[in-house]
């Protein structure tokens, strides 16, 4: 019997949401070319593109606004919750996974009733309501934490300008909002990810569009999916208060940190990806987005250096491991993008869900539409006829 | 490309926590065949053999539970969060993934430490701490939906005992624990299923065992896996009802019943199932325990007129269905024995929940021991170079 270790190779369903080609590195959404999509558009207009394969019109736009908007204000006993949360210090993800829980109280019906009982307009009206509470979650978390009372969503304002000013407590100008909608696009959707495929398995059970979600977040709050964009930053700032400290050059100090950390058979954070063989193209996507927010050279020191390690690391690491193709990837650009639009760093793991939870919802449609359970097998190859010993003549526990 | 819909077929991994021969209806649960652990096994005992794959010795299981007492003080704010729920009226399943998210508020820690950091034996003191907490919400919510206060844990009873305790108030009888613990062996694991396929999938991120435990949950609420065991029990009392009402005898309101479902391609639930070709073999030991709880005949005319009922139905698929082979499955007899046991119709799912946890984190520690991320393709059959349209060129949205 062949095992199919990790699903490697195994091609689960068709999909219309996107296509990830890791040889060539082209990444399409919806239909468009990454970089024909997430520059120009709103995140408001990719989810819709998403669950119904074609662009918003003016109205429809204006209804998807207002949908999240009134998602985002969440009921007191939430903020209650998250207030709790906050005296604890509990993570971000945890507070977003424990408010997300709580949103059946705005909205019984909401997970109650089963996805394949609903019709298509009534799971996007659910879905519209848990992508709006995401960002509103996040927002009032970090503001409780701080010491702020949260702060509703503002109708004026598009679903990134929201998220900014539900955090920061500022309207953000255009161009931060855009920086932040072209990083919502470039990672709403990424192929079957694991916590894409999560809200997929639990949707196959016809369960409801607030339990994919959340099985989903709990996907991402893992390490080895969605945990990784702080690292990428940090190593950036070590190195920078190394350069300060000690007058040597930021080259020379990374090169030497890169050969440090390979020949111990460490990883550098931020390089190399399990599908890209070449450069992942959304960190062009959001290296873009950078240079049009700090159009000239200086306005952002921290960007500055970051391209500057980036080109040694990659140099050092075409010499260490010619055969392994180590490009740079979307969370190195992911962590200075989050960083310039001074997102603080416990945010950047949430600001992730922002973004992915329209493609988890795009795909739980889909997956509605299949009506498929998912479910392997496994092998057992333990014993099968194993004697019942009673309690008093198992031993004492001592030895 | 060969694209494997549900992943039937597949096989995932290797497992020695449960084996499923559908074929010859067995089911083999750490070692033991179900016959030979169900009835004679306290749960707490189960989900050592299954974390250790060994029985607990007198003093181990002692600190089994003592650490699952424990886990059932709620916290205050938990409590508070299900009193809200309550006056909404939420279902119980969304209630308890509700409770079970603000978990971390007892142990800040409990999630926000991945797995892959903490060795096996931290691993299985959150797990206890999980497995605990479920029947204590359950509980709370329940009595707080009747209008009464929550119940912490008896220390002196056991985890079945203990369920009973926290939803009815009254301290149960050896027997009727003794036939829960059976219930609770009996679904405790079984392969590879939807919600232990989700848990696995989650764990395989290096996320924690709360996350993982309430994406399975989520799965566990849709009908194609964990909603079905109250459907099964309507069908009797809607002809036990029939039966009072036009004096017609039962059998014969049975056999019209099932004819005229069949002959409109319906399904009767209760009958058939995915896997098992024969009885499924839980379904004996469910009655096994029906028989102990009740020795004589009439102690409880529903199981005497719910077996009347499986009787016909059997025999009137066999005729319809020849080719088939649809049995009574786990659903009629859990259905008759959690009635018994009093527990209210819409805590049967969450039952499920309260047995299968113990599965789940089992599965975890497999997978964390594994350590691969599970991850499989889809085929992308959309479009690839769509062209922006700027939102004023869309049309009008009256089309």
């Amino acid at each position: 019997m062949e095992i199919a270790r990790g699903l490697e190779g195994i091609v689960l369903t068709q999909t219309r949401l996107s296509m990830v080609d890791g040889n060539v590195g082209k990444l399409v959404i919806g239909g468009f070319p990454i970089e024909a999509l997430a520059p120009v558009a709103a995140y408001e207009e990719t989810i819709f593109l998403l669950w119904h394969d074609r662009l918003p019109t003016p109205r429809e736009l204006a209804q998807v606004r207002e949908a999240l908007v009134a998602a985002g204000s969440l009921p007191a006993e939430t903020i209650e919750l998250l207030r709790a949360a906050a005296r604890r210090e509990l993570s971000p993800m945890d507070a977003l996974r424990m408010g997300l829980a709580t949103l059946p109280l705005l909205d019984p019906d909401s997970s109650t009733v089963e996805l394949q009982r609903c019709d298509r307009p009534s799971n996007q009206r659910r879905a519209l309501a848990v992508v709006g509470a995401v960002p509103a979650l996040i927002g009032a978390y970090h503001r409780l934490s701080q010491g702020h009372e949260p702060l509703a969503p503002d109708p004026e304002l598009g679903h990134a300008a929201n998220f900014l000013w539900m955090l920061g407590g500022e309207r953000p100008t255009e161009a931060r909002a855009r920086a932040l909608d072209t990083y919502l696009n470039t990672t709403v959707d990424h192929g079957m990810n694991a916590s894409t495929f999560t809200a997929r398995v639990i949707a196959s059970t016809r369960s409801d569009i607030a339990s994919a979600v959340l099985g989903a977040l709990g996907a991402l709050k893992g390490p080895l999916h969605g945990g990784a964009p702080g690292p990428a930053l940090e190593m950036v700032h070590e190195l920078r208060a190394e350069a300060n400290r000690s007058g040597r050059s930021l080259a020379e100090l990374a090169e030497t940190h890169v050969r440090q950390v390979v020949g111990e058979g460490g990883r550098i954070m931020g390089f190399g990806h399990r599908v890209y063989r070449v450069r992942d193209p959304r960190a062009d996507v959001l290296g873009g987005a950078l240079q049009r927010l700090f159009p000239a050279a200086g306005q952002n020191p921290l960007y500055d250096d970051a391209r500057a390690v980036e080109e040694v690391v990659l140099r050092v690491l075409a010499e260490l491991k010619p055969h392994r193709r180590l490009a740079t990837n979307v969370e190195f650009y992911t962590a200075l993008l989050l960083h310039a639009l001074e997102l603080p760093l416990p945010v950047f793991t949430p600001t992730f869900a922002v973004a992915r939870v329209g493609g988890w919802a795009a795909h739980v449609l889909e997956q509605v539409a299949e009506d498929r359970l998912i479910r392997p097998r496994a092998m057992y190859v333990g014993p099968i006829e194993r004697s019942w010993v009673p309690l008093g003549e198992r031993g004492t526990g001592l030895q």
